[in-house]
């Protein structure tokens, strides 16, 4: 018989309005291989937008987004090795996936088929429960996916790695863009694209932000450290910078054309894409045979990577631009999000919005 | 003051009909670094009809084409060191590049931006003049860019390993398709894609041809020896083959659908695009995105990969499926290939069509 689980307060979406409100509801019971974790801060990222208004056709209402975690260890089961109460330490994407498959065991579980992502994943292994995330109070969590945070790193500031830091920095260091001397060019800056920047300069390389909108020079330049600003609909930009770079990060997730990228980029180079935009890529079969250039999606990264991303970014002092909020403003940070009217990412004050810990929330 | 060219004869395009005819032109002389090669194969690649027809708007009539040579060496000049008079080579696609650029440095010329392709190219390193290919009784040649071919390979068969064969085995070593047990999906069974099969076996993968013919089943599985065939139409085929293959060769040169290849491979997995449809291909980003799987354009391969397909070639006893003709059925062989009439790749008898050496050619 399973144990009674922890209460826990949150705030879900109810149905595709996407409004959120307080929900009460039970994590389950802490198990030998589980810590269970006090939220602190939880950033948010667009898929929890999607997630919260259905636009995927997947929601599982009620629904707690969240998985840009950072919070305290509070207790940890009898088989747990690595982490113990008072530990701060981080959540992702995903809390399981199924450990014995091919991608798993070359280290990739977050391309495993099985993957439980943090919020809306079905639980396979706790009876098919819907998981609910890091917009609540308390998470329990399998160790093995839950990653330490390194000393001295602002929280608030280090929740957004959690998700968008990782899902840069794997590819990455997967495409061998990391290092020193290597002309990394950014496609779009947001949540993602400024940690690109950052983790670019990071590694030594030459970054180039690649934007529509020339107004975000100066911020890529002067604020963020990028070496040079380039407005995609510049034909005599564009032509200067052909062939120079090593590889691209496309972090824009509005649909745009792919085709002028591949001329930036020196024989072999690949765009790493990170969007999910509905309308079809166009991809001319001339832009990648004759230099073998390519196009290549990617999708967050594995525990091992996130944990590396987060040792890298804590030596670096990297940490994401963000806006803190309140629980009772997620709804307008939402409608903002929306407008991409955020510099860079929004991250909730979870313990400073809900009472925390024992359940018996107060909102 | 440069010295005399060798007089030589072969089988030049004069306009966009295509049509050839016999020529008579002048080599050049050959320089220290240079060997002297008389043609005995050419193998007739797709690539020679499109310059011949003018199909990419810039053939330089009259234009010898042919870049899938087979010969024997008549001279050396004084620096050669790694070819002698009487050895058998190979001739591939190009017979210069810069040597001195990035890509050059890392051992991939073939993606040299000052590459200069056997036939049709501008040899800026020799007056500007037009390269003419194979369709010749004789060649003149960079050492560098002469391949040794193993003993005992026939010399026919051999010839479309130059073009064809590196074209399928430099993607497959470079994506790591090349280790026992690895599942390897081959688009088409033409020219390169017969190949491509050939050398999968030979790696030790399984092998399955994925074709729009069901007609092919058999040549596929019992005489080129590949695993499994897929008929690219059947859902229910396609459906029971998906997250089974570790990357995809796509080798069909007319335009189709990618989007259901996508989902045969695991996660991670590449497609190889060959061919260089002039439609757009249409690829969407979510079949991409969450299993970090893509595609990547691939063109010939370097000298050193060339060499070691050749070297590999001999020692499994792979080479080519062909139909010799002799010189004069040319024009004959263009139509028919142009019908994809052809199992899988004609060759030229040249040095059986042509008088060779002095440069009195009868024909």
């Amino acid at each position: 018989m399973e144990q009674q689980g922890k209460a826990a307060v949150g705030w879900a979406a109810r149905d595709d309005s996407g409004v959120l409100s307080p929900y009460n509801f039970s994590r389950r019971a802490q198990k030998d291989d589980d810590v269970t974790i006090k939220v602190l801060y939880c950033g948010i990222c667009h898929t929890d937008l999607h997630i919260a208004k259905n636009d995927w056709r997947n929601a599982k209402y009620p629904v707690v987004p969240g998985h840009e975690i950072i919070g305290v260890v509070t207790d940890v089961g009898s088989s747990v090795t690595k982490l113990k109460a008072g530990d701060t330490v981080g959540v992702g994407y995903f809390v399981a996936s199924c450990r014995s498959c091919e991608t798993c065991g070359k280290g990739y579980e977050n391309y495993c088929s099985k993957i439980v992502s943090t919020c809306n994943g079905v639980d396979h292994d706790h009876g098919g429960a819907v998981t609910q995330g890091g917009f609540s109070d308390v998470l329990v969590v399998n160790e093995h996916y839950v990653l330490r945070v390194p000393p001295g790193m602002p929280l608030d500031k280090a929740a957004p790695l959690l998700c968008a830091g990782v899902t840069v920095y794997s590819p990455m260091v997967l495409h061998g863009l990391n290092a020193p001397g290597k002309h990394l060019g950014v496609v779009g800056l947001g949540g993602l694209g400024h940690l690109a920047v950052k983790f670019g300069k990071a590694f030594g390389m030459r970054v180039t932000v690649i934007s529509t909108s020339p107004g975000k020079r100066q911020k890529a330049l002067e604020h963020l450290g990028a070496d040079e600003f380039l407005v995609s609909r510049d034909p005599g930009q564009m032509a200067a910078a052909a062939g120079t770079m090593d590889g691209i990060l496309d972090t824009a997730s509005a649909w745009h054309p792919i085709t002028p990228l591949f001329s930036l980029m020196k024989p072999m180079g690949q765009i790493i894409f990170l969007g999910v935009p509905t309308r079809l890529l166009e991809l001319p079969a001339c832009a990648i045979v004759p230099g073998g250039k390519g196009i290549t999606g990617h999708g967050v990264g594995s525990i091992r990577e996130c944990q590396t991303m987060l040792d890298m970014a804590g030596e670096h002092g990297i940490n994401a631009d963000v806006e803190v909020i309140k629980m009772d403003y997620v709804n307008t940070a939402f409608e903002r999000l929306e407008k991409n009217d955020v510099r860079y990412r929004f991250v909730i004050d979870v313990a400073g919005s809900l009472a925390s810990g024992a359940g018996d929330a107060k909102i």
